[in-house]
Protein backbone atom coordinates (compact mmCIF):
# COMPACT_ATOMS: atom_id res chain seq x y z
CA UNK A 1 0.00 0.00 0.00
CA UNK A 2 0.87 3.13 -0.42
CA UNK A 3 2.33 5.38 2.38
CA UNK A 4 3.92 8.78 3.15
CA UNK A 5 7.32 6.42 3.25
CA UNK A 6 6.65 5.15 -0.25
CA UNK A 7 9.26 6.75 -2.89
CA UNK A 8 9.13 8.39 -6.06
CA UNK A 9 10.51 7.37 -9.46
CA UNK A 10 9.63 8.01 -13.04
CA UNK A 11 10.73 9.01 -16.48
CA UNK A 12 11.24 12.44 -17.77
CA UNK A 13 11.29 12.51 -21.69
CA UNK A 14 9.01 14.08 -24.18
CA UNK A 15 6.91 11.98 -25.50
CA UNK A 16 6.92 9.10 -22.75
CA UNK A 17 3.28 8.29 -23.65
CA UNK A 18 4.50 4.98 -25.37
CA UNK A 19 7.54 3.94 -22.59
CA UNK A 20 6.84 0.50 -20.70
CA UNK A 21 9.09 1.87 -18.69
CA UNK A 22 6.09 2.62 -16.07
CA UNK A 23 5.02 -0.91 -16.35
CA UNK A 24 8.45 -2.72 -16.21
CA UNK A 25 9.22 -0.83 -13.11
CA UNK A 26 6.27 -1.01 -10.84
CA UNK A 27 6.58 -4.79 -11.99
CA UNK A 28 10.02 -4.89 -11.15
CA UNK A 29 9.62 -3.15 -7.42
CA UNK A 30 6.70 -5.33 -6.68
CA UNK A 31 8.93 -8.31 -7.16
CA UNK A 32 11.63 -7.75 -5.22
CA UNK A 33 9.55 -5.84 -2.72
CA UNK A 34 10.22 -2.22 -2.79
CA UNK A 35 8.34 0.23 -1.31
CA UNK A 36 8.45 2.79 -4.87
CA UNK A 37 6.06 4.15 -7.47
CA UNK A 38 7.20 4.67 -10.89
CA UNK A 39 5.18 7.48 -13.26
CA UNK A 40 6.18 9.30 -16.60
CA UNK A 41 7.05 12.41 -16.56
CA UNK A 42 6.22 14.54 -20.06
CA UNK A 43 8.19 17.85 -19.76
CA UNK A 44 9.57 20.10 -22.60
CA UNK A 45 12.47 21.10 -23.41
CA UNK A 46 12.68 24.31 -21.90
CA UNK A 47 11.48 23.34 -18.93
CA UNK A 48 13.79 20.48 -17.89
CA UNK A 49 16.03 22.65 -15.72
CA UNK A 50 13.06 23.60 -13.79
CA UNK A 51 11.81 19.53 -13.63
CA UNK A 52 15.10 18.68 -12.32
CA UNK A 53 15.53 21.21 -9.72
CA UNK A 54 11.80 20.23 -8.89
CA UNK A 55 12.37 16.59 -8.34
CA UNK A 56 15.16 17.24 -6.43
CA UNK A 57 13.34 19.57 -3.96
CA UNK A 58 10.25 17.69 -3.65
CA UNK A 59 12.73 14.79 -2.77
CA UNK A 60 11.95 12.22 -5.60
CA UNK A 61 13.90 9.19 -5.43
CA UNK A 62 15.40 8.36 -8.61
CA UNK A 63 14.16 9.39 -12.56
CA UNK A 64 15.27 7.58 -15.88
CA UNK A 65 16.07 10.32 -18.67
CA UNK A 66 14.72 9.58 -22.68
CA UNK A 67 14.75 11.49 -25.42
CA UNK A 68 15.13 14.47 -25.80
CA UNK A 69 16.82 15.12 -22.43
CA UNK A 70 19.77 12.58 -22.46
CA UNK A 71 22.57 15.27 -23.10
CA UNK A 72 20.99 18.34 -21.60
CA UNK A 73 20.33 16.68 -18.27
CA UNK A 74 24.21 15.98 -17.90
CA UNK A 75 24.70 19.48 -16.80
CA UNK A 76 22.40 20.02 -14.71
CA UNK A 77 23.76 17.04 -12.17
CA UNK A 78 25.95 17.49 -9.27
CA UNK A 79 28.13 13.87 -10.02
CA UNK A 80 28.37 12.30 -13.45
CA UNK A 81 29.94 8.56 -13.58
CA UNK A 82 32.69 7.81 -15.92
CA UNK A 83 30.25 6.46 -18.92
CA UNK A 84 28.07 9.53 -18.46
CA UNK A 85 31.26 11.92 -18.55
CA UNK A 86 32.50 10.02 -21.59
CA UNK A 87 29.37 9.59 -23.82
CA UNK A 88 27.81 12.75 -23.16
CA UNK A 89 24.59 11.32 -21.83
CA UNK A 90 22.62 10.12 -19.10
CA UNK A 91 19.45 7.97 -18.69
CA UNK A 92 19.61 7.51 -14.88
CA UNK A 93 19.58 9.93 -11.99
CA UNK A 94 19.78 8.72 -8.32
CA UNK A 95 18.75 11.60 -5.72
CA UNK A 96 20.38 11.78 -2.64
CA UNK A 97 21.34 14.00 0.05
CA UNK A 98 19.85 16.64 -2.17
CA UNK A 99 22.61 15.98 -4.37
CA UNK A 100 21.55 14.13 -8.41
CA UNK A 101 24.40 11.39 -9.28
CA UNK A 102 23.71 10.88 -13.14
CA UNK A 103 24.40 7.61 -14.41
CA UNK A 104 24.13 5.59 -17.81
CA UNK A 105 23.14 2.17 -17.95
CA UNK A 106 22.13 1.32 -21.85
CA UNK A 107 25.72 0.04 -22.86
CA UNK A 108 25.34 -2.32 -19.86
CA UNK A 109 22.13 -3.75 -20.96
CA UNK A 110 23.35 -3.97 -24.68
CA UNK A 111 26.17 -5.93 -22.92
CA UNK A 112 23.63 -7.89 -20.63
CA UNK A 113 21.24 -8.52 -22.74
CA UNK A 114 23.30 -10.77 -25.13
CA UNK A 115 23.64 -13.86 -22.68
CA UNK A 116 25.55 -16.60 -24.58
CA UNK A 117 25.60 -14.55 -27.73
CA UNK A 118 28.51 -12.49 -25.90
CA UNK A 119 31.15 -14.62 -27.28
CA UNK A 120 30.38 -14.04 -30.68
CA UNK A 121 31.78 -10.31 -30.43
CA UNK A 122 35.36 -10.57 -28.99
CA UNK A 123 37.99 -10.52 -32.68
CA UNK A 124 34.37 -10.18 -34.92
CA UNK A 125 34.00 -7.41 -37.56
CA UNK A 126 30.63 -5.89 -37.04
CA UNK A 127 28.06 -3.40 -38.79
CA UNK A 128 26.16 -1.24 -36.59
CA UNK A 129 23.33 1.10 -38.65
CA UNK A 130 22.69 4.57 -36.47
CA UNK A 131 25.04 7.15 -35.41
CA UNK A 132 22.83 8.84 -32.47
CA UNK A 133 22.94 8.13 -29.08
CA UNK A 134 22.56 4.60 -28.84
CA UNK A 135 24.90 3.73 -31.52
CA UNK A 136 27.11 5.25 -29.09
CA UNK A 137 26.38 4.00 -26.27
CA UNK A 138 26.41 0.11 -28.00
CA UNK A 139 29.88 1.13 -29.88
CA UNK A 140 30.98 1.99 -26.14
CA UNK A 141 29.65 -1.67 -25.49
CA UNK A 142 31.26 -2.89 -28.49
CA UNK A 143 34.90 -1.83 -27.51
CA UNK A 144 34.22 -3.73 -24.13
CA UNK A 145 33.41 -6.50 -26.02
CA UNK A 146 36.61 -6.67 -27.57
CA UNK A 147 35.32 -6.75 -31.39
CA UNK A 148 37.70 -6.23 -34.31
CA UNK A 149 36.61 -3.59 -36.39
CA UNK A 150 33.38 -1.65 -36.62
CA UNK A 151 31.52 -0.67 -39.41
CA UNK A 152 28.80 2.47 -39.32
CA UNK A 153 25.94 2.89 -41.63
CA UNK A 154 24.88 6.17 -41.47
CA UNK A 155 22.68 8.13 -43.59
CA UNK A 156 24.14 11.08 -42.36
CA UNK A 157 28.10 11.02 -43.11
CA UNK A 158 29.11 13.70 -40.99
CA UNK A 159 27.63 12.14 -38.06
CA UNK A 160 28.23 8.90 -39.02
CA UNK A 161 32.14 10.09 -38.96
CA UNK A 162 31.78 11.99 -36.06
CA UNK A 163 31.38 8.63 -34.55
CA UNK A 164 33.53 6.67 -35.92
CA UNK A 165 36.11 9.38 -34.98
CA UNK A 166 34.73 9.25 -31.31
CA UNK A 167 35.34 5.21 -31.55
CA UNK A 168 38.76 5.99 -32.40
CA UNK A 169 39.81 8.54 -30.10
CA UNK A 170 37.97 8.00 -27.09
CA UNK A 171 36.96 3.97 -26.83
CA UNK A 172 40.21 3.00 -28.61
CA UNK A 173 38.33 0.85 -31.87
CA UNK A 174 41.33 0.57 -33.82
CA UNK A 175 39.99 -0.35 -37.17
CA UNK A 176 36.67 2.05 -37.57
CA UNK A 177 34.98 3.11 -40.36
CA UNK A 178 31.72 5.42 -41.77
CA UNK A 179 29.66 4.57 -44.79
CA UNK A 180 26.91 5.54 -46.36
CA UNK A 181 23.98 2.96 -46.59
CA UNK A 182 24.18 3.58 -50.10
CA UNK A 183 27.61 3.08 -50.41
CA UNK A 184 28.38 -0.08 -52.71
CA UNK A 185 31.14 -1.27 -50.64
CA UNK A 186 28.18 -2.10 -48.04
CA UNK A 187 27.86 -5.64 -49.61
CA UNK A 188 31.35 -6.69 -49.25
CA UNK A 189 31.15 -5.29 -45.63
CA UNK A 190 27.98 -7.47 -45.07
CA UNK A 191 29.78 -10.53 -45.98
CA UNK A 192 32.91 -9.56 -43.86
CA UNK A 193 30.87 -8.95 -40.67
CA UNK A 194 29.68 -11.49 -38.45
CA UNK A 195 27.19 -9.52 -36.28
CA UNK A 196 24.63 -6.54 -37.94
CA UNK A 197 23.45 -4.22 -35.28
CA UNK A 198 20.27 -1.81 -35.87
CA UNK A 199 20.51 1.40 -33.10
CA UNK A 200 18.35 3.79 -35.83
CA UNK A 201 14.92 4.17 -35.15
CA UNK A 202 13.83 2.42 -38.42
CA UNK A 203 11.70 -0.31 -38.57
CA UNK A 204 9.91 1.08 -35.18
CA UNK A 205 6.25 1.21 -35.27
CA UNK A 206 4.54 2.14 -37.15
CA UNK A 207 7.13 1.93 -39.68
CA UNK A 208 7.16 -1.39 -39.47
CA UNK A 209 7.98 -1.90 -43.27
CA UNK A 210 11.23 -0.53 -43.16
CA UNK A 211 14.62 -1.77 -42.32
CA UNK A 212 17.60 -0.38 -42.40
CA UNK A 213 18.72 -2.79 -44.38
CA UNK A 214 17.14 -3.05 -48.17
CA UNK A 215 18.38 -5.90 -49.07
CA UNK A 216 18.81 -9.28 -47.37
CA UNK A 217 20.64 -11.75 -50.02
CA UNK A 218 23.62 -11.48 -48.56
CA UNK A 219 22.53 -12.42 -44.90
CA UNK A 220 22.80 -16.20 -43.91
CA UNK A 221 23.30 -18.18 -40.94
CA UNK A 222 26.91 -17.33 -40.07
CA UNK A 223 25.56 -13.61 -38.67
CA UNK A 224 23.87 -12.30 -35.78
CA UNK A 225 21.38 -9.53 -35.93
CA UNK A 226 20.38 -7.59 -32.96
CA UNK A 227 17.94 -4.73 -33.38
CA UNK A 228 17.05 -2.40 -30.53
CA UNK A 229 13.81 -1.70 -31.47
CA UNK A 230 11.51 -3.91 -29.37
CA UNK A 231 8.17 -2.39 -30.88
CA UNK A 232 7.15 -4.99 -32.67
CA UNK A 233 8.72 -7.72 -31.46
CA UNK A 234 10.26 -9.17 -34.77
CA UNK A 235 10.66 -6.33 -37.01
CA UNK A 236 11.32 -6.65 -41.05
CA UNK A 237 15.27 -6.60 -40.20
CA UNK A 238 14.80 -9.65 -37.64
CA UNK A 239 12.08 -11.56 -39.83
CA UNK A 240 14.08 -11.34 -42.95
CA UNK A 241 17.15 -12.05 -41.59
CA UNK A 242 15.90 -15.19 -39.39
CA UNK A 243 14.45 -16.19 -42.70
CA UNK A 244 18.00 -16.33 -43.90
CA UNK A 245 19.27 -18.92 -41.39
CA UNK A 246 20.93 -15.55 -39.35
CA UNK A 247 20.35 -15.69 -35.76
CA UNK A 248 18.07 -12.92 -34.56
CA UNK A 249 17.96 -10.68 -31.21
CA UNK A 250 14.95 -7.92 -30.59
CA UNK A 251 15.60 -5.05 -28.29
CA UNK A 252 13.40 -5.48 -25.55
CA UNK A 253 16.11 -7.39 -23.52
CA UNK A 254 18.34 -4.50 -23.36
CA UNK A 255 15.45 -2.18 -22.41
CA UNK A 256 14.89 -4.66 -19.09
CA UNK A 257 18.59 -4.95 -18.35
CA UNK A 258 18.84 -0.93 -18.72
CA UNK A 259 16.10 -0.64 -16.78
CA UNK A 260 17.34 -3.11 -13.99
CA UNK A 261 20.62 -1.71 -13.75
CA UNK A 262 18.88 1.60 -13.17
CA UNK A 263 16.60 -0.07 -10.36
CA UNK A 264 19.68 -1.07 -9.12
CA UNK A 265 21.76 2.24 -8.89
CA UNK A 266 18.39 3.59 -6.50
CA UNK A 267 18.47 0.74 -4.31
CA UNK A 268 22.40 0.76 -4.24
CA UNK A 269 21.66 -3.34 -4.77
CA UNK A 270 22.48 -6.16 -7.11
CA UNK A 271 18.76 -7.37 -8.16
CA UNK A 272 18.42 -10.05 -11.10
CA UNK A 273 16.12 -11.83 -12.88
CA UNK A 274 16.08 -15.51 -12.58
CA UNK A 275 14.85 -17.12 -16.18
CA UNK A 276 11.08 -17.85 -14.71
CA UNK A 277 10.94 -14.00 -13.86
CA UNK A 278 12.48 -12.77 -17.28
CA UNK A 279 9.88 -14.54 -19.12
CA UNK A 280 7.00 -13.64 -16.79
CA UNK A 281 8.17 -9.79 -17.49
CA UNK A 282 8.67 -10.00 -21.24
CA UNK A 283 5.54 -11.96 -21.48
CA UNK A 284 3.98 -8.37 -19.48
CA UNK A 285 5.72 -6.03 -21.74
CA UNK A 286 5.01 -7.80 -25.26
CA UNK A 287 1.16 -7.44 -23.88
CA UNK A 288 1.72 -3.99 -24.94
CA UNK A 289 3.54 -3.95 -27.63
CA UNK A 290 1.84 -4.45 -31.58
CA UNK B 1 -2.07 -0.82 -13.24
CA UNK B 2 0.24 2.31 -13.25
CA UNK B 3 1.15 3.36 -16.92
CA UNK B 4 1.91 6.63 -18.46
CA UNK B 5 -1.10 7.99 -18.44
CA UNK B 6 -1.43 7.91 -14.74
CA UNK B 7 -1.56 11.13 -12.85
CA UNK B 8 0.99 12.44 -9.85
CA UNK B 9 -0.47 13.92 -6.82
CA UNK B 10 0.68 14.57 -3.41
CA UNK B 11 1.01 16.29 -0.70
CA UNK B 12 3.93 19.13 0.23
CA UNK B 13 4.85 19.90 3.64
CA UNK B 14 7.02 19.21 6.27
CA UNK B 15 6.82 17.13 8.35
CA UNK B 16 4.64 14.70 5.90
CA UNK B 17 5.85 11.68 7.74
CA UNK B 18 2.38 11.13 9.78
CA UNK B 19 -0.31 12.34 6.97
CA UNK B 20 -2.93 9.90 6.38
CA UNK B 21 -3.62 12.08 3.11
CA UNK B 22 -1.84 9.27 0.90
CA UNK B 23 -3.42 6.72 2.18
CA UNK B 24 -6.94 8.31 2.27
CA UNK B 25 -6.53 9.70 -1.26
CA UNK B 26 -5.46 6.54 -3.05
CA UNK B 27 -7.99 5.18 -1.47
CA UNK B 28 -10.54 7.43 -2.86
CA UNK B 29 -8.87 7.39 -6.18
CA UNK B 30 -9.46 3.47 -6.35
CA UNK B 31 -13.05 3.66 -4.71
CA UNK B 32 -13.89 6.34 -7.63
CA UNK B 33 -11.88 4.44 -10.58
CA UNK B 34 -9.55 7.50 -10.66
CA UNK B 35 -6.14 6.93 -12.48
CA UNK B 36 -3.97 8.28 -9.96
CA UNK B 37 -1.38 8.47 -7.59
CA UNK B 38 -0.74 10.51 -4.52
CA UNK B 39 2.71 10.58 -2.97
CA UNK B 40 4.06 12.85 0.26
CA UNK B 41 6.74 14.92 -0.30
CA UNK B 42 8.44 16.30 2.17
CA UNK B 43 10.45 19.72 0.94
CA UNK B 44 11.96 22.82 2.96
CA UNK B 45 10.72 26.52 3.02
CA UNK B 46 13.68 27.38 1.56
CA UNK B 47 12.98 24.87 -1.56
CA UNK B 48 9.31 25.64 -1.84
CA UNK B 49 9.40 27.97 -4.86
CA UNK B 50 11.46 24.97 -6.42
CA UNK B 51 9.39 22.23 -5.48
CA UNK B 52 6.27 23.91 -6.91
CA UNK B 53 7.61 25.40 -10.46
CA UNK B 54 9.32 21.72 -10.98
CA UNK B 55 5.82 19.88 -10.14
CA UNK B 56 4.85 22.34 -12.98
CA UNK B 57 7.39 21.36 -15.15
CA UNK B 58 6.82 17.66 -14.28
CA UNK B 59 3.54 18.10 -15.20
CA UNK B 60 1.95 17.03 -11.78
CA UNK B 61 -1.87 16.89 -11.63
CA UNK B 62 -2.31 18.48 -8.21
CA UNK B 63 -0.81 18.89 -5.07
CA UNK B 64 -2.21 19.52 -1.37
CA UNK B 65 -0.10 21.63 0.91
CA UNK B 66 0.40 21.54 4.69
CA UNK B 67 2.14 22.93 7.08
CA UNK B 68 4.59 25.20 7.31
CA UNK B 69 3.95 25.95 3.03
CA UNK B 70 0.27 26.79 3.36
CA UNK B 71 0.74 30.78 3.09
CA UNK B 72 3.99 30.94 1.32
CA UNK B 73 2.40 28.88 -1.31
CA UNK B 74 0.08 31.63 -2.43
CA UNK B 75 2.69 34.20 -3.92
CA UNK B 76 3.53 31.09 -6.32
CA UNK B 77 0.13 30.17 -7.90
CA UNK B 78 -1.27 31.49 -10.88
CA UNK B 79 -5.12 31.86 -9.76
CA UNK B 80 -6.29 32.02 -6.43
CA UNK B 81 -9.77 31.42 -4.72
CA UNK B 82 -11.83 34.06 -3.28
CA UNK B 83 -11.26 32.30 -0.29
CA UNK B 84 -7.38 31.48 -0.47
CA UNK B 85 -7.64 35.37 -1.08
CA UNK B 86 -9.52 36.39 1.42
CA UNK B 87 -7.95 33.82 4.10
CA UNK B 88 -4.02 34.37 2.91
CA UNK B 89 -3.80 30.20 2.98
CA UNK B 90 -4.00 27.24 0.38
CA UNK B 91 -4.36 23.64 0.93
CA UNK B 92 -5.37 22.71 -2.88
CA UNK B 93 -3.35 23.71 -5.75
CA UNK B 94 -4.60 22.46 -9.27
CA UNK B 95 -2.02 22.29 -11.99
CA UNK B 96 -3.79 23.07 -15.41
CA UNK B 97 -2.46 23.83 -18.63
CA UNK B 98 0.86 24.83 -17.12
CA UNK B 99 -0.67 27.22 -14.87
CA UNK B 100 -1.29 26.88 -11.08
CA UNK B 101 -4.65 27.42 -9.35
CA UNK B 102 -4.67 27.63 -5.73
CA UNK B 103 -7.71 26.71 -3.35
CA UNK B 104 -8.42 26.08 0.62
CA UNK B 105 -10.94 23.46 1.52
CA UNK B 106 -10.33 23.35 5.46
CA UNK B 107 -13.33 25.64 5.98
CA UNK B 108 -15.98 23.43 3.63
CA UNK B 109 -14.09 20.11 5.10
CA UNK B 110 -15.31 21.57 8.69
CA UNK B 111 -18.47 22.44 7.03
CA UNK B 112 -19.30 19.34 5.39
CA UNK B 113 -18.28 17.22 8.04
CA UNK B 114 -20.86 18.71 10.75
CA UNK B 115 -23.87 16.56 9.18
CA UNK B 116 -26.81 16.63 11.60
CA UNK B 117 -25.10 18.83 13.90
CA UNK B 118 -24.90 21.70 11.84
CA UNK B 119 -28.33 23.02 12.53
CA UNK B 120 -26.93 23.73 16.02
CA UNK B 121 -24.81 27.07 14.72
CA UNK B 122 -26.71 29.41 13.96
CA UNK B 123 -27.31 31.88 16.30
CA UNK B 124 -25.23 30.26 18.51
CA UNK B 125 -22.20 31.48 21.10
CA UNK B 126 -19.04 29.44 20.19
CA UNK B 127 -16.03 29.22 22.24
CA UNK B 128 -13.07 28.79 19.60
CA UNK B 129 -9.41 27.71 21.01
CA UNK B 130 -6.44 28.55 18.95
CA UNK B 131 -5.65 31.32 16.34
CA UNK B 132 -3.20 29.86 13.51
CA UNK B 133 -4.38 28.62 10.27
CA UNK B 134 -7.10 25.69 11.25
CA UNK B 135 -8.77 28.45 13.62
CA UNK B 136 -9.39 30.91 11.12
CA UNK B 137 -10.45 28.66 8.45
CA UNK B 138 -12.55 27.76 11.01
CA UNK B 139 -13.97 31.43 11.99
CA UNK B 140 -14.54 31.65 8.04
CA UNK B 141 -17.08 28.52 8.23
CA UNK B 142 -18.89 29.88 11.40
CA UNK B 143 -19.73 33.32 9.67
CA UNK B 144 -21.15 31.54 7.17
CA UNK B 145 -23.14 29.15 9.48
CA UNK B 146 -24.46 32.07 11.02
CA UNK B 147 -23.03 32.07 14.62
CA UNK B 148 -24.18 35.15 16.88
CA UNK B 149 -21.22 35.27 19.26
CA UNK B 150 -17.71 34.36 18.82
CA UNK B 151 -15.02 34.23 21.86
CA UNK B 152 -11.31 33.40 20.53
CA UNK B 153 -8.84 31.48 23.34
CA UNK B 154 -5.58 31.99 22.30
CA UNK B 155 -2.06 31.41 25.08
CA UNK B 156 -1.08 34.57 22.86
CA UNK B 157 -3.34 37.81 23.22
CA UNK B 158 -2.03 39.64 20.25
CA UNK B 159 -2.62 36.64 17.74
CA UNK B 160 -6.10 36.07 19.24
CA UNK B 161 -7.10 39.64 18.98
CA UNK B 162 -5.37 39.70 15.07
CA UNK B 163 -7.71 36.52 14.26
CA UNK B 164 -10.90 38.40 16.14
CA UNK B 165 -10.45 41.79 14.31
CA UNK B 166 -10.17 40.08 10.92
CA UNK B 167 -13.41 37.99 11.73
CA UNK B 168 -14.49 41.56 12.57
CA UNK B 169 -13.73 43.11 9.79
CA UNK B 170 -13.51 40.51 7.04
CA UNK B 171 -16.41 38.18 7.93
CA UNK B 172 -19.03 40.70 9.62
CA UNK B 173 -18.66 38.51 12.48
CA UNK B 174 -19.93 41.70 15.25
CA UNK B 175 -19.75 40.51 18.41
CA UNK B 176 -16.12 38.61 18.59
CA UNK B 177 -13.32 38.75 21.60
CA UNK B 178 -10.10 37.36 21.83
CA UNK B 179 -9.66 36.35 25.68
CA UNK B 180 -6.73 34.13 27.25
CA UNK B 181 -7.20 30.90 28.35
CA UNK B 182 -6.11 32.40 32.01
CA UNK B 183 -8.90 34.47 31.93
CA UNK B 184 -11.49 34.71 35.19
CA UNK B 185 -13.73 35.12 32.42
CA UNK B 186 -13.48 31.81 30.63
CA UNK B 187 -15.84 29.97 33.00
CA UNK B 188 -19.10 32.61 32.08
CA UNK B 189 -18.16 32.36 28.29
CA UNK B 190 -18.22 28.17 28.60
CA UNK B 191 -21.36 28.03 30.39
CA UNK B 192 -22.69 30.41 27.90
CA UNK B 193 -21.35 28.67 24.83
CA UNK B 194 -23.05 25.87 23.58
CA UNK B 195 -20.35 24.83 20.67
CA UNK B 196 -16.37 24.81 21.70
CA UNK B 197 -13.95 24.06 19.30
CA UNK B 198 -10.66 22.87 19.59
CA UNK B 199 -7.95 24.33 16.63
CA UNK B 200 -4.86 24.30 18.47
CA UNK B 201 -2.62 20.91 18.54
CA UNK B 202 -3.13 20.78 22.10
CA UNK B 203 -3.96 17.07 22.77
CA UNK B 204 -2.47 15.50 19.74
CA UNK B 205 -0.28 12.30 19.86
CA UNK B 206 2.11 11.70 21.41
CA UNK B 207 1.19 14.85 24.04
CA UNK B 208 -2.39 12.85 24.40
CA UNK B 209 -3.07 14.35 28.20
CA UNK B 210 -3.15 17.82 26.93
CA UNK B 211 -6.20 19.34 26.41
CA UNK B 212 -7.15 23.10 25.69
CA UNK B 213 -9.13 22.94 28.46
CA UNK B 214 -7.81 22.40 31.61
CA UNK B 215 -11.24 22.24 34.09
CA UNK B 216 -14.34 20.42 32.53
CA UNK B 217 -16.97 20.76 35.41
CA UNK B 218 -18.67 23.64 33.61
CA UNK B 219 -19.00 21.38 30.70
CA UNK B 220 -22.42 19.71 30.38
CA UNK B 221 -25.00 18.09 27.96
CA UNK B 222 -25.91 21.33 26.53
CA UNK B 223 -22.57 21.58 25.06
CA UNK B 224 -21.48 20.09 21.64
CA UNK B 225 -17.26 19.62 21.67
CA UNK B 226 -15.71 19.54 18.32
CA UNK B 227 -11.71 18.71 18.36
CA UNK B 228 -9.77 19.13 15.14
CA UNK B 229 -7.18 16.81 16.60
CA UNK B 230 -8.02 13.33 14.72
CA UNK B 231 -5.10 11.48 16.62
CA UNK B 232 -5.85 10.07 18.93
CA UNK B 233 -9.25 9.35 17.83
CA UNK B 234 -10.67 10.55 21.16
CA UNK B 235 -8.63 13.57 23.13
CA UNK B 236 -8.61 13.66 26.36
CA UNK B 237 -10.90 17.17 25.29
CA UNK B 238 -13.11 14.98 23.87
CA UNK B 239 -13.20 12.13 26.62
CA UNK B 240 -13.91 14.09 30.13
CA UNK B 241 -16.51 16.39 28.24
CA UNK B 242 -18.50 13.32 26.56
CA UNK B 243 -17.92 12.12 30.32
CA UNK B 244 -19.98 15.20 31.14
CA UNK B 245 -22.84 14.36 28.52
CA UNK B 246 -21.28 17.13 26.16
CA UNK B 247 -22.13 15.98 22.70
CA UNK B 248 -18.57 15.20 20.90
CA UNK B 249 -16.83 15.01 17.17
CA UNK B 250 -13.30 14.10 16.64
CA UNK B 251 -11.33 15.95 13.69
CA UNK B 252 -11.47 12.85 11.00
CA UNK B 253 -14.28 13.94 9.25
CA UNK B 254 -12.85 16.95 8.42
CA UNK B 255 -9.70 15.79 7.10
CA UNK B 256 -11.98 13.33 4.91
CA UNK B 257 -14.45 16.31 3.38
CA UNK B 258 -11.44 18.32 3.02
CA UNK B 259 -9.32 15.76 1.22
CA UNK B 260 -12.92 14.89 -0.93
CA UNK B 261 -13.13 18.46 -1.65
CA UNK B 262 -9.73 18.49 -2.71
CA UNK B 263 -10.28 15.51 -4.67
CA UNK B 264 -13.07 17.11 -6.38
CA UNK B 265 -11.07 20.56 -7.46
CA UNK B 266 -8.37 18.01 -8.98
CA UNK B 267 -11.15 15.87 -10.86
CA UNK B 268 -13.52 19.02 -11.75
CA UNK B 269 -16.14 16.37 -10.09
CA UNK B 270 -18.46 16.42 -7.04
CA UNK B 271 -17.91 12.64 -5.75
CA UNK B 272 -19.26 12.21 -2.55
CA UNK B 273 -18.98 8.95 -0.14
CA UNK B 274 -22.47 7.11 0.89
CA UNK B 275 -22.50 5.98 4.77
CA UNK B 276 -21.17 2.33 3.66
CA UNK B 277 -18.06 3.98 2.14
CA UNK B 278 -17.36 6.33 4.29
CA UNK B 279 -17.68 3.69 7.28
CA UNK B 280 -15.00 2.17 5.64
CA UNK B 281 -12.88 4.95 5.19
CA UNK B 282 -12.47 5.77 8.51
CA UNK B 283 -12.19 2.59 9.48
CA UNK B 284 -9.44 2.45 7.47
CA UNK B 285 -7.64 6.02 8.73
CA UNK B 286 -7.85 4.55 12.58
CA UNK B 287 -5.99 1.73 11.72
CA UNK B 288 -3.35 4.00 11.55
CA UNK B 289 -4.06 6.27 14.74
CA UNK B 290 -3.08 5.83 18.21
Amino acid sequence: MISTRTRLFGLIGDPVSHSLSPIMQNHLFKLFGLDGVYLAFRTAGERLAEAINGARALALAGLNVTIPHKSAVVPLCDYRSPEVELLGVANTLVFRDGRIHAFTTDHSGFVDSLGGEKSRFSGSRVLLFGAGGSARAVAFALARLGIARLTIVNRSRTRGEELAEFCSRELAISAVEAISPLDPVLGGKITEAAILINATACGMFPHIEESPLSAFDLIDRRHFIYDLVYNPRETRFMRESGARGAAVQGGLDMLIFQGLAALNHWFYSDYRLDPAEMKKLKSLLNRELA
